[in-house]
């Protein structure tokens, strides 16, 4: 079953909510963009997505990668795919065209990577992966680095990775303890064992450029002691460098994608930045790398939606509890039942307020990076920060929450691998887990960037939430008091979880899903409100109704009533505090 | 990784928060059933679970059945294990001593389940299908089918089926196809193709009973038509039936039972009472399936607490925000950081309340056929058909979000085949569906077990519970006043569902799946005050704090502040009725 690739509700969030069209312009910018350009790229790449990457999906999920003689073969057709995305270009969207980029905005790139996400999250991480590389060496890499790895991967010849986690270190990055060492003609030897690295080897490109965090023999304890280091597979003169793939993993789901374990035996290496510098850099891939996992939640949640959509459409079963829809059918297409519609009503808000998140996110990017003067891009990155773990943790919550729907409106049919749509539950289990889990961002977002800054974005976020409920035109008030009140209980509890956590750390680990929860929902308020308020616009203007905008409004109220109560149940267990969780012990968890 | 059977909670729920000792002492079984009885049983049952069926599972789920040549063939293990079973007599358990049981009480049979399908839950659901089958026969099947049939599955020597799903319709069972015509020798020739059918061929018994719903030439159309035939894989006389094995499903979980498609062509069968009888036998089946499919949830939930606990006291990762809780190790323990407390406390409260709810549900369905006077028997009736759905219905997603949470918490871990824990999340991911999915356990809870009941089985159970926060100690009176609000707003919201109803019937639908999930939290807050109740009662009577007892009545405050409020997200949705989903034409779903 195919996907088609929603360009509708894609442009109508970028142009029409977001302002796409002006946002662009005012960005201080390699390349101007314009909507043609635009345009024209979101057809191609859906093209693309739906001619080339859709139909290797279920392919790749069947046979997966296979690790033979030490190298890793792809499922078929996944490097012809990857061929045909190097030469049209796509490597190097928004990479500088000092290196051979196209100098688009980087929110270019995560709108086209909704597509192919959307059509096949497996093999669109082996270029994803490259994303981040590409963004680390930009802000970090050496201009002799850059010409030499950067312009390579941006061409798509070559493919990157990020080589973080360790065996027994994972969300715990300062217990690594690969080590590099210093050569005498300035570059490093590295050995140790990475694991769970994604696209960490396979058979679409001529070389991988593996991203390493590593630890100098001399280097403090901890993060302040960690490097990032360029470790290429092949040397530059073309011989295999000291890197091997000892084990690919058998998992849950994105089978097409190779997850390795990665062997580094005095592998000769680059150092990225100074020495013990390595988090900065690898916060640079992470921050990039965490809006993309938020939108593979999304982008599952659309392939969900769009199959279980059309399978309520056809399967008939049981007459509507109002009379027969269909009286000349055996029976009601399963959509006329009201719990069906709550199902894909559910997936539908989730999918569309997700897709309009993380497109603010990917645009307050641009303007963190390109705006025009030192004040916007300083306010842009204060909105990013705080929005990305609430992109990352949220998004993919709701995104696996979706998928499942999509099983669950298929019935026993959801529950086949023919069908298609139970591979979407198993490949959207890893997006709350790789990346920093859903509670890494929870305590990010808590911690960091709502406590550690006084609630600075939050606040910032809050007012414009308040100003877009008061300027909601007449039809839509009952949607304004929703939103202010939801506004005023933020601010409150945020305060009092600031008091709770200064006499309590715990306080913060306690509270810290349910807050990102809670966040997650009162963003998409704002998002929906925000939609809604647009295509009560659009449609004033119109003779003949619009299902489009009569669907979003209608999905908005949806929203508001059925799944933003779901704070409440959030609000409740973070004001529960840490008692209820701390006063516990260890041997009290037992009931054997 | 294996399981050890939590005998500890079960006996404790079993015996002194059900109090199970007067229970069976107050039944009009055919044997007397006393304490060191049950005891033997539990024990043995927990030798058989950790020493046959659990080291199976893993090989089960990676090797799955196989069709060779029209046979199927299970996973290595799976036919020693249920010859091991059949020889141990526990296929007879709760059988009729005419035909070979042992005439205990299905409640010991549910108990004994509990034990398996931790352990092994594909392996399970092949004796699972004979009870559901046995349970027919006992009710509905005339001497000569009993001795013929009913013998053969209480000795093991043969299993069960149930036939019900065709390709065009699930839910629906009224739109069924398959032919049973009557023959001049009182047999009837069944022709026609049953999908999804679960231990529908197997290599593990001599023969396989299947009971298939058939549509005689003259039935009247949709349920009222449907008759229930005896169809046996091999006829009496030892040749093969007109029954085949079209295809087995490739799906995502429960690997190790077939699933399968089953041909039949004019094969011989046996009518099951009263021709057009069909449904009433089906639902006898259908009722003790749901209670086992609702325990299926908590058992994998169990599994899968077992695992993320034993992880989280092993996996040292960061500090403890609160200062460092082992300075000698490199990093803590994960079990010292809040949210994973949160995570491994919100599996406790499932799997602990989902049990006790499961064995009060069996218990009542032991009085609803043992029970001493009629009046009782019709009491346990009415208070058994209100659990049911909400058993099944609400422990399996209970079930299937505590199977996610063990993969949550090994983060990156979790989502590798090796661990053995995502297995968990794919085979509980069916229990949301197969016999009958969560929307149509909604549906028959809300419209049929209390609205078209007036209510009465609610409202005797919420009676109960006001009675136990009534008498709840003192140092307990922090969960009666929860347990009293919650009985009056289930009350008054039930009440105001009903007058909706009688204007909109599409209110029903709209509300059931939240009404459901809300019913199923207000049950769980019930049966933990009431294990809290008797923990506190245990703990003042000992010298010696009891790690088990304190950790009971301590989850029991967690789950009164942290999960409990979830109702009101529920409240909510339930409160904002119909017209959000029905209002929305088909064509605004679309967003392409």
């Amino acid at each position: 079953m195919d996907i088609t690739p929603p360009l509708r509700d894609m442009k109508f969030v970028l142009f029409d909510v977001l302002r796409g069209e002006q946002h662009y312009d005012s960005l201080n910018a390699e390349q101007e963009v314009g909507r043609e350009l635009i345009d024209a790229i979101l057809d191609e790449a859906a093209r693309f997505a739906s001619g080339e990457l859709a139909p290797i999906n279920a392919v790749g999920d069947r046979d997966g990668c296979k690790l033979i003689d030490g190298q890793v073969t792809t499922p078929a057709g996944f490097k012809e795919a990857y061929k045909l995305f190097a030469e049209g270009g796509w490597a190097g969207l928004s990479g500088e065209t000092t290196y051979g980029g196209q100098g688009l905005p980087e929110s270019l790139s995560v709108v086209v990577e909704d597509l192919f996400s959307q059509a096949n999250i497996a093999w669109s991480m082996y270029p994803g992966l490259s994303r981040g590389a590409i963004e680390a060496l930009e802000a970090h890499g050496s201009e002799e680095q850059k010409q030499t790895f950067l312009t390579k991967l941006l061409s798509g010849e070559w493919t990157g990775t990020m080589c973080l986690t360790e065996p027994h270190c994972g969300s715990d990055v300062g217990l690594l303890r690969t080590r590099a060492e210093a050569a005498a003609d300035g570059t490093y030897r590295v050995s140790g064992t990475k694991i769970f690295i994604s696209a960490g080897d396979h058979d679409m490109a001529n070389n991988i450029v593996h991203l390493v965090l590593a630890r100098l023999p001399d280097a403090p304890q901890g993060t302040r002691g960690v490097s990032l280091i360029i470790v290429p597979k092949f040397n530059l003169d073309g011989t295999r460098n000291g890197v091997s793939t000892g084990a690919i993993e058998e998992k849950m789901g994105i089978h097409g994608n190779a997850t390795c374990v990665l062997n580094f035996d005095d592998a000769t290496g680059y150092m990225v930045g100074e020495p013990n510098s390595g988090m900065r850099s690898m916060f640079t891939m992470m921050n990039g790398a965490r809006l993309v996992v938020g939108l593979q939640g999304v982008a599952l949640a659309e392939a969900a939606y769009q199959k279980s959509l059309s399978y309520a459409r056809e399967r008939l079963q049981m007459r509507s509890l109002s009379g027969p829809k269909q009286p000349d059918k055996p029976a009601d297409p399963i959509i006329v039942h009201p719990d069906v519609r709550r199902m894909l009503l559910t997936q539908k808000a989730l999918v569309e307020g997700g897709r309009a998140l993380v497109y603010l996110g990917a645009l307050t990017a641009d303007r963190a990076l390109h705006g025009a003067d030192e004040e916007e891009r300083a306010l842009a990155d204060e909105r990013l920060d705080f929005l990305t773990p609430i992109i990352k943790g949220f998004l993919t919550e709701a995104g696996f929450e979706s998928a499942n729907l999509g099983v669950q409106v298929f019935g026993g049919h959801g529950f086949i691998w023919e069908t298609g749509i139970e591979q979407h539950v198993r490949d959207a289990r890893i997006t709350t887990i790789y990346e920093g889990t859903t509670g890494i961002q929870g305590l990010d977002l808590l911690g960091r960037k709502v406590l550690m800054t006084q609630g600075k974005a939050l606040l910032a976020f809050a007012q414009e939430i308040n100003e877009l409920a008061n300027e909601l035109p007449a039809e839509l008030t009952d949607l304004a008091q929703p939103l202010l009140d939801l506004t005023a209980q933020w601010g409150e509890m945020t305060m009092s979880l600031g008091g709770k956590a200064m006499q309590n750390p715990d306080e913060v680990g306690a509270a810290s899903v349910d807050y990102l929860m809670y966040c997650g929902y009162a963003c998409l308020a704002f998002i929906w409100a925000k939609m809604a308020a647009e295509a009560h616009a659009q449609s004033a203007g119109q003779t003949e109704p619009d299902h489009y905008l009569a669907g979003k409004i209608a999905t908005a109220r949806f929203y508001f009533s059925r799944l933003l109560p779901r704070t409440a149940a959030h609000f409740a267990a973070i004001n529960a505090g840490a008692e209820p969780l701390m006063t516990i012990e260890d041997a009290w968890f037992d009931h054997i």
